[in-house]
Formats: structure tokens, sequence, C-alpha cells
């Protein structure tokens, strides 16, 4: 089969590569339905971030029927619609068990998702099924469930959103977009956006932005006070992953507030003083997707949410280099993939 | 009057300084019944923190009787036994209004409470009286309310220590060991003291440890691993304020679980990636005292937890100089100091 491998920074090519085949009893084959370029793609895309051993199978959001089953698999079956999380997790080791099935002690990170066949090991503890085989419709917020939807919608829980509170938003990509969703979900009585971008801003609207801070860095810490009389977010999702998103998600939160982060931190390091005295709660981390798929899953099929419109790009699964270029010249918030 | 000046590193000295007096409406001065040494004054007497401005006047540990008031003061009477912390609040601000008052938006550090009186201002909002004045031998654990206890509960609260968990504390110090006690009083079923110091090992064991760990930096992690069969403690308490503490603190933590650190970080860095992947949960700084002291005042007077064992040293305040001395050299827990 071809699917999409990375060569070097913006070098991504669609060419054949091994099948995937079931190697342990515990693994599922999936026929991709869609998958999508991740904003954590780009960081490898552009070079940031070294592949550590030369040409990588790239992608790590994925749905679709179950193709094939290891021996040892009893919860889902062939034909079936599943979506699991971009760590796999055996749901059952103590981690897990307190719903961080992304820290599971046997996780493995699932590649190579960017093709029409994915073997995903640990298949009981990580994938879960929809209710039915759904419409083509449903497909694109489905995808989302396997990682940026499960990302903001952790970054609002680790940022403790409550029903009335006052939530910043700081990074306007598909996660962002989709933590001002949660937010909104959770009952959120004011969502300030952090955006420059008129194409994000009209969507943040859409999902519950009430508010939008056009100002980065120091100046958009002192909009975020100034739009709370000088007190701050109650609530503040990071969803960056650079120095400067940290320090302005941490200074624009409330004193006793509470900062999810969930950008995967690039050069990121923590003044432990100035965190002390800005006294905010802080967590985050690689979202626990499985935790929250069940839940997720029944808000998309019962209409409640719709987190697909944050793709604004489809292409054919072999054109996949224009889609990681459309997201790394911005022309694309995020890029959906049809093998 | 006469109280304790620091001059430079380890140059602390009793002597003439000018009577405190009411200088605003809101204030208040006490007639200090004991006072005490922090372990964060040994920051500046040390000479790892400046003291900004020339010779100092410690001290912000303190209960006594009221005085003499302010004109505005309304919630405490003359001759009142009170405690307050160690930062002053209004206690009616936002940040107060959610239990910060730490982080009140008009809060001043306390100075000078080694002496015989002292000024407090924003009495209103900082003094809590007991239900009578109270004899002498209850005088030192509600003289560690002020702070040293505060702040042990505070790390415990941060900690998210709930009945029948794990936790770990990092410090044996008088914090330290009061957040053992905190622990205890909330309910924890296993407390992991960080000590090689016998005589702390011991007041540990009093305050609730059930198991002691004398092995230090990726050694104790290491320990903390096993004695948990490799998951870690779900709650850290972090007294020391380090690099490698802190570090140890939160490599001690599963994910999921909690660190809640009171040392005020000196010279710490936390990087970024490593917080990701740790998946813990981070609160901490000054601690809002003012929050607890009405229950603490409560579990004191009720006789239902003796913080005040803390101190094994007791001196007249003139001799404020070995106070310090004692506590640097570790010859002594923790100082009290009488007028």
């Amino acid at each position: 089969m071809r699917g999409a491998i990375l060569y070097g920074p913006r070098d991504i090519r669609f060419e054949e590569r091994a099948t995937p085949t079931i190697i342990k009893p515990t693994d599922a084959i999936i026929r991709i339905s869609a998958a999508c370029v991740c904003g954590s793609d780009l960081w490898p895309y552009r070079g940031i971030q070294s592949t550590s051993s030369g040409p990588t199978p790239m992608g790590h959001e994925y749905c679709g029927i179950v193709e094939e089953l290891g021996s040892s698999v009893t919860s889902i079956k062939r034909g079936q619609f599943v979506i699991g999380s971009f760590f796999t997790s055996d749901n059952t080791c103590p981690h897990c068990q307190i719903g961080y099935q992304s820290s599971c002690q046997h996780r493995e990170l699932v590649g190579g998702a960017q093709a029409p066949l994915l073997r995903v090991p640990l298949a009981d503890g990580t994938l879960v099924a929809t209710p039915e085989v759904p419409s083509g419709d449903l497909i694109p917020s489905l995808l989302t469930l396997s990682d940026v939807m499960g990302t903001g919608w952790f970054a609002a829980v680790a940022a403790d959103v409550k029903p009335g509170k006052t939530v910043a938003v700081v990074g306007d990509g598909a996660v962002g977009l989709l933590g001002m969703l949660s937010a909104k979900q959770m009952g959120a009585g004011r969502i300030i956006a952090m955006s420059r971008h008129e194409a994000r801003q009209k969507l943040a609207r859409e999902f519950g932005a009430t508010d939008i801070v056009t100002e980065r860095g120091d100046e958009g810490v002192a909009r975020i006070k100034e739009l709370t009389k000088g007190i701050g977010a109650d609530a503040v999702l990071e969803c960056v992953g650079t120095q400067e998103s940290m320090m302005q998600a941490i200074r624009s939160t409330r004193p006793g507030g509470y900062v999810g982060y969930v950008g995967v931190p690039h050069g990121v390091e923590l003044n432990g003083q100035e965190l002390f005295f800005a006294h905010v709660h802080l967590h985050g981390g690689p979202a626990p997707v499985r935790r929250f798929l069940p839940d997720l899953i029944d808000l998309v099929w019962n209409g409640k949410i719709n987190p697909g419109k944050v793709f604004d790009l489809t292409l054919p699964l072999d054109q996949v280099a224009e889609g990681y270029r459309a997201m790394d010249e911005r022309r694309a918030i995020k890029t959906l993939l049809r093998p």
C-alpha cells in the first residue's frame, strides 16, 4: 500500500510501504475511513523536532472499519467503525484506571495513520466502536475525537472549566478552537479567544467565543486583565507549546485559577519563583483521549457538537504533501485526508 | 523597644528600634505572646537571598494580644488574642473571596514580629481571634497557625490529599513535618516521609508518617516507586524549594497525581516537556493562611492537633541570634521566641 512518509524538513512523500499485519494477538488492523494532519506533525515537518531514525510513516489520528483482529481481542468486532487515541492503552493498568490512559504503563505511540490501513496495538484498551457504522457526514467529527477534539477537551478539563467561568484560550489552531467548543459545552460564561486570523476568529465565535483578543505576549495579558477587571481569567487553555504562549497563559490566569496546557512544549522553561507567586494550578500533558471517547462519541452521534468544522481542507490521501504545506503556511486550519 | 534586626549574612542583632504605632485606621498593634524563626528567614540569614535595603527587622509569624486598634477596625477588640498571616489581606477583594488571601490585591508582607510589639495592617481582613485568651500551653500550637502550620496544611490541600491516599513529603523541616500532620488529619492512608535526620524522623512518625525514605534525588524517587508498586505517590508535598527537591517531588508523583509545593523556589527552573509528560497536577505558592485560620484554630483549641511540637528550642527573645544559629546548623527544627 502507499502512505505518507516524512524524509526530512518539508519533504513528505506518498509512497509504497509495507502493508500492516497483525503482529501480536492484541492488535487490530483498521481500514482508515479518514485521517488528518495534526498540528504536532508540523514540528518534525518543519525540522524543529528531528525524526529519529530516517524516513518516518506519519499520522496518528484515525478512525475506520475493523478489518482484522488478533486472536485475543474481545471488545470489538470485524466490520465495526472504531476510533482510537494516538497513544494506545491497555485500559487496565493503574494509570489507565484513574483516567490517564495516555500514560498507560504499556502505551505505544501510533504512527502511520496517513495510509489506507493501520495496525493498532492493544486494541481492546484503545479502540471504541460507534453504535453503528456512521454516515459519511459524521466522519470528520468522529475523526477529531482521535486526538484534536480529545485534546481540546482535556485542556478544558485540566483548566477546571465550570459553568459561568471566564475562560481564555491561547492558540487559535484546531486544538485551541476545539478547546473553545469544549469550554462552551461545559457551560463557560465567557470565552476569550486569543487570535489574530480572521477565518479562525469566525470559527472561534461559532464555537462559542464571546471575546477576541488580537494582542500577544505581555500586551495580550494586559488585555485579558482589562477584560476581567484586573482579576485575570478563571481558566486558561494553553494550546500552542512555546515559551511565549505558556507565559501568556500563566500570566493571564487569576491567582487560584487554572491553566490547562496541551501544546507539546518546545523549549519551554518555567521559572519556579514566578510560578510560585502566580498562584495558579497547572495541569496538562498528552490528552488521555481514551477517557473521553465514549462521552464524546455520544455528543457527536447525537448532534450536540460538530468539531469536524475545524477541517477547512479535504484532500485525497495521495495529495498529503499539499495538506501539510497548506497547514504549514497557515492557509488551512486542519487538513482531512481521504484514502 | 528592642527587636531582631538582620544586618547581613549570619549577622542578626537584638537592638533598639522604633516602637510601632497606628499609621492607618485599618491597623492594629499586637503585643506579641510568642514569635518564632521561619525556615524562610534562613534564606536571607544565609545570604542566599539579599536583604534589599540595609538592616531589616525580622519575623513574620506572630500571635498575641490586641493592644491598640485603628479607628476603622471593627471585627476584633482590644484585649483579644489574635493570630494573623505573614501576608496581610483585606479579605474582600476577588482573590480573597476565592480563598487566595496571600494574593490579596492589597496585601503587605508582615515584618518585624521578632519583637514585643507588631503593627499589623488590614487588621479586619488579616487577624482572627481565638474564643478566649488561651492558656500558655496552647500558645506554641496557635503560633504555628500564623505560617508554618498553615503552609503545611496548604501543601496538603494543594496536593489534593484525600482519605486513603498515598502521600509523600519532600522536606523534613517544620513545614514538611506539619505537612505530614495535615495529611494525617485529612485521612491519608500512607504517609512517606523523606528524611535522614533521626530526631525529625521520630517527630514525623508522631505526626503520622508510616514510612521513612532516607534516599534523596533520583534514588529517593526510585525508593518511592518501589514502595508504591512502580506507580508513584498520589500526592507529594514539596516543602523545600530547591531544584533537587522540586524534581524529586514531580518524579515521585504518579501520572494524574498532585504536587503541592510550598517551599519558596530558589533557582528552580522546570523543563516544560518533562512536566508535560509527567502528567502531574502542580499547585502551590504562598499559603493563604487566612483561609485556614478559623478551622485550624478550632482543631488546636479542641486538642485535635498539636503542631506546637515542632518547637524543639525555646529562647527568650533577646537570644534570637542563638535561635537562628541553632536552626542554621540544624541543631533545632524550629525556635520559639518569648518576649
